[in-house]
């Protein structure tokens, strides 16, 4: 196999093909004057190939720009692909809340579906639905083992918070394997505003825990601030955010640290810096020599 | 049918309307805080849609915007979608010079006819040789009668200039409507640097002709420049620059105006105010009712 690391893989195609020792090459990519994006392919090795490329902002030119690559791969007539797409932007737009709203999440998977590609590897997706119109062959990484095991290192009496019933699972598997109790705060959405608020609170005490809030997501930030507060008038001794995207719209970071939280962590889908970062280059270069 | 404007169709939806009396619709349009774009469309009539949305600059953007409104139309059970694209991005990345290279116009033109429209209309791409593999039913707009009506009114001695030997057709046409004479510069682009210099010059004495420099697309403004300054020292009592589609990258206006470019005409097809705007909702109109 050979990896082929594009503009948006923050730097995860090197890493993964590091540990699987096999061919490696960087894609080639520049901006014309008027913004579009050129795209060539290094001088390739082989039948089956990796192409690693995220999808966080700007997405949807980081999705067109897989697309091309995809379609400059089966132009040598290579054919065994797999798209390693470490965060899948519009995971969140996944339901239709007012009548005519586009659900874009399908077609994001149509197009990666439609571009030929043999299999789709991304890591943790909002929700997993979508996934079950997908006509190809995909694998969904979970990486909340690897998150255990690194705050398990750092957070000594954890307590799990998920930021919404939906994710109580989520919550549920990292307190399994740090051995602690977890909880939830239901929230409220306005779609206007997009602003968060608390519909219902916890009822645990936390007094003497370190609240570990986990989301999936972390854009505005303004959920996380929400958990926060909450987590701390609720007793908790520290609070500290995990999410497996740290998508970090406009100024989530202060917006967090002014709220009460004292760390974040998060994996390397999406590149920021501010961060305990969690390499999960090690999970998909797994799941890529598995079936 | 009914007419729908997407957000990057610089008002040429509510124009073909009118101009059709049919039915409108504005879509739903705004950007999440990630940068992720929201699409809604509005109440619909009747079974037939004409879907307008250019994709000039951010053009992964605007077309992958394109493909959520037809999907959201499809998810209504509305198959009879005619994708009306005014200025089609990628349309320049229509050859590999390069081995590895990405032919982006192909991927852009799959991602259309994989999307189920049943047409695609667009004003005049750089070259037509891409459509040829293009799967589904497709008509290529020609403005070029459009402007030489605009063109004859305020241009009283034309001298017609091609920017490059394989656009001497498009200025032959030109030249014909106008009834006058034609002649083309050659010019070299250096890949890396996209400067371009010119291989070959105009041997036409242009003394007293107003030099009208006709080009697809205006750019970086160095192909018009470089056609200006010949035509000025050919003797051209002026210079003027055509192009359907003002893309204006950067300081392309400054730059043209400083080559002695007098006046810039151009279509609505991209958004760009300082110019002599030729308005083609007509000719997309026209388009759309016929066969």
């Amino acid at each position: 196999m050979m990896v082929l690391e594009g503009p948006a893989a923050n730097g995860m195609g090197k890493s993964i093909a590091g540990r699987l020792s096999c061919d490696f090459g960087k894609i080639e990519h520049k901006l014309f004057p008027d913004g579009e994006s050129y795209i060539r392919m290094p001088p390739v090795i082989g039948d089956s190939f990796a192409v690693v490329q995220s999808t966080y902002a700007p997405s949807e030119k980081h999705l067109v720009e897989l697309l091309f690559m995809i379609d400059a791969l089966r132009d040598m007539n290579k054919k065994e692909i797999t798209a390693v797409v470490p965060y899948l932007a519009y995971s969140r737009q996944d339901r239709r809340f007012r009548e005519g709203e586009a659900i874009s999440i399908n077609t994001v998977l149509r197009l990666l579906a439609d571009s030929g590609i043999g299999r789709l590897i991304t890591v943790e997706p909002h929700r997993k639905e979508p996934f079950s119109s997908f006509s190809g062959k995909y694998t969904v990484i979970d990486p909340v083992e690897k998150f255990a095991e690194v705050l398990s290192e750092r957070i000594k009496s954890p307590f799990i918070i998920a930021t919404d019933e939906g994710d109580m699972e989520r919550a549920k598997r990292l307190a399994d394997l740090m051995e602690c109790d977890y909880d939830f705060i239901e929230k409220e959405r306005d779609p206007d505003s997009n602003q968060v608020s608390a519909v219902s609170s916890i009822n645990s005490d936390l007094s003497g825990k370190e609240a570990v809030i986990y989301d999936d997501v972390i854009s505005t930030g303004g959920t996380i601030e929400l958990a926060a507060k909450i987590a701390i008038s609720n007793g908790a001794a520290k609070a500290v955010a995990v999410a497996s995207h740290l998508v970090m719209a406009g100024n989530a970071y202060e917006r967090m640290i002014s709220a009460g939280i004292s760390e974040i962590y998060g994996s390397n889908t999406v590149p920021f810096s501010r961060c305990h970062v969690i390499d999960v280059s090690g999970l998909i270069a797994e799941t890529l020599v598995s079936e």
